[in-house]
């Protein structure tokens, strides 16, 4: 336990960092004891101890505001890289000139009809089939998981994700105090076959059936790995039989820099089991905050209902139309996929480089590479260490819901430029290699070195 | 029973015809009996019988999305006023251009530092003191409602509302199950000392105290009244005592046509059990989705970190922020409070002329005009009639939670133009005389509308 209050405090601490300058959008910041340190704002914090916060709200640390920003390598949140952000300042201006009754009006609480139609159409490159019923247009794919939750799952319900998994879809599952079953997952992603054991385990036992299934199958996030046709089948079919929901997370799906893609999970669903969950947060900009949720309107009228602060933004959506319907959406994922084509390849040979022992899978797409360092050393411990030379990135115990593994890390290879990947992996190498020869001393100087941090929690 | 079935059917048709052309912000559709009729999309709502959903989601009927523009005369729906909508090209186009990296960037999970700063500088207007930490960043008022109850609400918590309230802040409430005290209103607003009895009461009884009261305090929706200073510092007094929050949403404050401000509740808060807050919905303009929340950081922290979906959009706060410094939105407001004032002259004037038995107190600000029809006009009956007539207003019902009354309705000024109004309300008013004349007559009637245009919902 100690490890993991010692990862959050860490990780509470990069989102801080992150925040000043390109926040990351991950959250995390449970505190799973009432001994986790928390964040004190610099006025007083009166009445703190005494509230009577909602169950969800008792075991969630808050989340600290940025604090100091760090002339850092970030290779630990899915930003998108600076170079590339396109110049939407035209279209802004002619959206607020052209259509200013509607871009500053209240926005329709599903979006505008037309960027709906649109991304119906956009959806239909994906092989999936829908209408303009079956969208809902949000603020980012995220909150396609919180209000799916809050459609489907009261406090106890079990939701199934891979092991392991989005760390932020972690959190915001913890949040809705739903109980989480883990799958393995092995190189081909997702262990189908497990968890459909599990399920007829479950049922046999009078257990508790899930109500949904979480999965990124694109390009997965942290693991980069894409599931088969055939395990998106079988998930469907598990779906359909144990009635459960699967909400399928795919912000990545046109970053392809090589092999075929597969099918989304959604194109095989004929019964309205899959709810899809979109964003251009990773194909346009994620500072526009437009995202979708795709699904039967039995589900998406209820998000919608739950769904409080009412229609998102017609101005940013009114821009992604337009930027949709010029083309430049696909213009644009067509200049990044190759630029990030040479991010991967530059973590990858670093890797390869300077530490050749390190084990990942290049991914075939994308925004994340999931390493998994040599036996016996501590990615808690490299992860502090590192961020004390400069460099940022995730401890990869974030990613799991229970009894994580103690030596993986995520990095994103989407922010930094090539020559900064380069000298960030070279710098986490060398401190893993400084762990690997003190491996005895490395416990209690993470210890240290957490301490040390903790006025940023 | 019938008749709230009636209402929530033809209001759900409202916020429909509204949406399409300037939708509506504000939500309610809570499906009382599984006999209310269900909207049903184009395509096959197959599985929908069989959906576990989670309780909070069981009672509720899907929001419809937009179906029909009516050529209406809108006095529902608090809109902006369309003629009076800012050009906010330049700076949409300046933000996009000079702070493309920020404004196309995950922004910082509480919002920009500099517009919480700048939002610090006009609360201090107000006579509220508070500093960058207890500022949240939001995508409109709303949203401080629904992330205060996730923090401190569970599931049959009492919360505490005026009587009559915001209707969307009611649909909020219901959606997280919480349980209401409704607490009468005069003409001076909610009644404190009623308050203070029940709480005093529930106390002796072992009760359940409330967790959290929410206020509208400055020309309230719908009653437009503004609660006295000696209210507002008993409600804090009690809010202490017994140990709940108090939300304080003020979107209308800095629209006051006559009279004078009452300081803020949150400005007689000494102990972090005010929240306030704000939003430039109806200050600037209602898409640009950017509000906000002032608390105690161990409140606002948690709001944070139940925040979903990240941080708010960059590119729509950078752009807010510029005209607030640039004094643009203090410029507007000036601009903006005498046409409103000029709107709502004009509704008065239409009442008093048309129906002069109609009772109402116009309001020395804000959007609202809340009218107690003739004894035994069916308020319900007028609203769907009126409809007919290309009248559109809100059925009082709305408001209550609770044993409505049947004689009230809510008209907005906001919206309308002067002689759109006159026009409105005349017709509106040829409505109730034809109520009075043919009271027998109307139950029925309403009911034959009504089934006339369930395909609506």
């Amino acid at each position: 336990m100690a490890s993991f209050r010692r990862i959050m405090q860490i990780y509470s601490r990069y989102v801080a960092c992150l925040s000043l300058i390109h926040v990351d959008a991950e959250c995390g910041c449970r505190r799973p004891r009432s001994t986790f340190p928390v964040w004190r704002a610099s006025q007083k914090d009166s009445i703190m101890a005494e509230i009577r916060f909602a169950s969800r709200a008792a075991s969630i640390g808050k989340r600290p505001p940025p604090i100091v920003a760090l002339d850092a390598i970030k290779l630990g949140g899915g930003n998108a890289f600076p170079d590339l952000l396109p110049d939407v300042s035209a279209e802004a201006a002619d959206v607020a000139t052209l259509f200013r009754t509607e871009a500053l009006q209240y926005g329709p609480l599903y979006g505008l009809p037309e960027l709906r139609q649109e991304i119906v159409r956009f959806l239909t490159e994906d092989g999936v089939t829908a209408n303009v019923d079956n969208i809902l247009i949000l603020n980012g794919a995220k909150q396609a998981l919180d209000l799916l939750l809050r459609t489907l799952v009261d406090k106890g319900d079990a939701v199934v994700v891979s092991r392991p998994t989005y760390l932020s879809a972690l959190s915001i599952i913890r949040n809705h105090e739903a109980s989480i079953i883990e799958i393995d997952s092995d190189e081909g992603g997702m262990k189908v076959d497990e968890l459909e054991a599990k399920l007829r385990r479950l049922r046999a036992e009078g257990g508790k059936l899930p109500k949904l299934l979480f999965e990124v199958p694109d390009f997965h996030n942290p693991t980069g790995i894409t599931l088969s046709e055939e395990r998106r089948r079988t998930l469907v079919r598990l779906a359909e039989e144990f009635d459960f929901f699967i909400l399928e997370d795919d912000p990545y799906r046109r970053l392809r820099f090589s092999g075929e893609a597969v099918a989304p999970i959604k194109s095989f669903d004929t019964n309205g089991r899959v709810i899809g969950a979109g964003t251009f947060s990773k194909i346009l900009a994620p500072g526009i905050r437009v995202g979708w949720a795709n699904g039967d309107p039995a589900i998406i009228g209820r998000m919608a209902a739950l769904k409080s602060e009412g229609g998102c933004c017609p101005l940013t959506q009114r821009i992604v139309l337009d930027l949709l319907r010029s083309g430049r959406i696909a213009h644009h994922i067509a200049e990044l996929t190759p630029v990030m084509k040479r991010h991967r390849d530059a973590m990858t040979d670093a890797f390869r480089l300077h530490l050749p022992e390190a084990r990942f899978r290049a991914p075939d797409g994308g925004y994340f590479l999931w390493v998994e360092l040599p036996d016996g050393v501590d990615a808690n411990a490299v992860t502090l260490e590192a961020e004390r030379d400069g460099v940022i990135v995730f401890p990869g115990q974030l990613s799991f819901a229970s009894a994580p593994p103690v030596n993986f890390i995520r990095l994103a290879f989407s922010y930094c430029g090539p020559d900064q990947i380069e000298r960030g992996v070279r710098k986490l190498c060398a401190v893993v290699r400084r762990q690997q020869t003190d491996v005895s001393a490395q416990p209690g100087q993470a210890e240290a070195l957490s301490l040390a941090g903790r006025h940023y929690d």
